[in-house]
């Protein structure tokens, strides 16, 4: 489709790409406009508002679009349900982590440097969205498929991130399923450190996710 | 109150030290007789068959009866509510887990050695127990003290054996952090390779658990 201009003619700024849709609406309703990316970016985060504090089944669509000040036929615009906004959303939350956390792993002195970054960055992020979890873990139950997408995403994320450290060998090669495992045990240790550090209580991130990298590093042995 | 017996006069094996009341009737509703524990052991049973197929929404009170083969009123001998029921079985899921792996730490060479039989066996336990995940997943919506009491106890079990290995020397003294982190670390680890491999996929779990306690034991460094 090429890129449109907004209709309401905003110009520059107006003109989105739309080759690749942004995936968060429901099929054939994606924004063709930055105005509608305007729009979908309110009623998601109104959706984190309602779901977050209300969960999935105390959640009405009226209640997404009052937080969102936004029409009822606008949200139609983008969505077709309820359920299509939840998935969106978990797609979003999804998102949002990778994008919040990428840019700090810059720097990173190895590949298990890397991971305190990530952990120090994700525990910021956590502390900031605390809703993340209601809305992962309520996927469990209301978008099953997303769940899992959301998790198995995540880990091959970290498993390439292993594999490229293996490569350099900055970490010991114990084969292929060493690693998978390993970027499971990652993904859990920062869920879990999340919940407990980030969400529960706070705690300093930068000295958690050291505790936690020093065990990667060297393990527990004396 | 001491021991009863069973009314029914199953002699011996009817004896049941109700001191320690099993905490998972409702209050006040706690089987006093051999007889009346089966019948609740058949409720739970029930309950984790509805519960983890239905969700808990789609569930009912009289699905559970009907797959317990107990009369409605029985099931009000023991609970109050659906609600009453589900967060009983989250406390007997967390039980039936620490039953089921406690046995198997014995014969550890050391505190390492001790989490790597933890893993394994609770990978055996999610492979034959799948709806466990299910249930403690969605107990964050429908008994979220229950939720976090599960986590919490799982997590000051792991320290308190960890506190234990750090004062007989097997394990590093980095201070009280570290191993509160560590033991967070060590249960987010087993859920989520619990999860990816146990529940999503089958693998064998003595190699998972020789991978996951390579990376405890000494960490990713070649």
């Amino acid at each position: 489709m090429g890129a449109v201009v907004d209709k309401a003619g905003h110009g520059a700024v107006a003109i989105v790409t739309v080759d690749q849709p942004s995936s968060q609406a429901s099929r054939g309703k994606a924004p063709r406009t930055a105005r509608g990316e305007k729009t979908l970016r309110k009623i998601l985060d109104a959706a984190l508002a309602e779901f977050g504090q209300r969960g999935f089944h105390e959640s009405s669509i009226v209640g997404i679009t009052s937080r969102a000040k936004v029409a009822l036929g606008t949200f139609y615009t983008y969505f077709d349900s309820k359920e299509a906004v939840f998935a969106a959303l978990v797609q979003d939350m999804s998102r949002q982590v990778r994008d919040y956390v990428y840019p700090l792993l810059e720097g990173s002195t190895d590949g298990i440097d890397r991971e305190r970054r990530g952990l120090a960055a994700y525990l910021r992020f956590v502390v900031d969205n605390k809703e993340v979890y209601r809305i992962i873990d309520e996927a469990e139950f209301v978008d099953p498929s997303g769940f899992r997408t959301h998790y198995e995403t995540a880990a091959s994320r970290i498993a390439s991130r292993l594999a490229d450290a293996t490569a350099k060998g900055e970490i010991r090669d114990d084969g292929e399923l060493a690693n998978e495992v390993r970027a499971w045990a990652i993904m859990g240790i920062n869920v879990f450190l999340g919940l407990r550090f980030g969400v529960w209580a706070a705690e300093d991130p930068d000295q958690v996710a050291a505790h936690a990298n020093a065990l990667l590093r060297k393990g527990l042995e004396p």
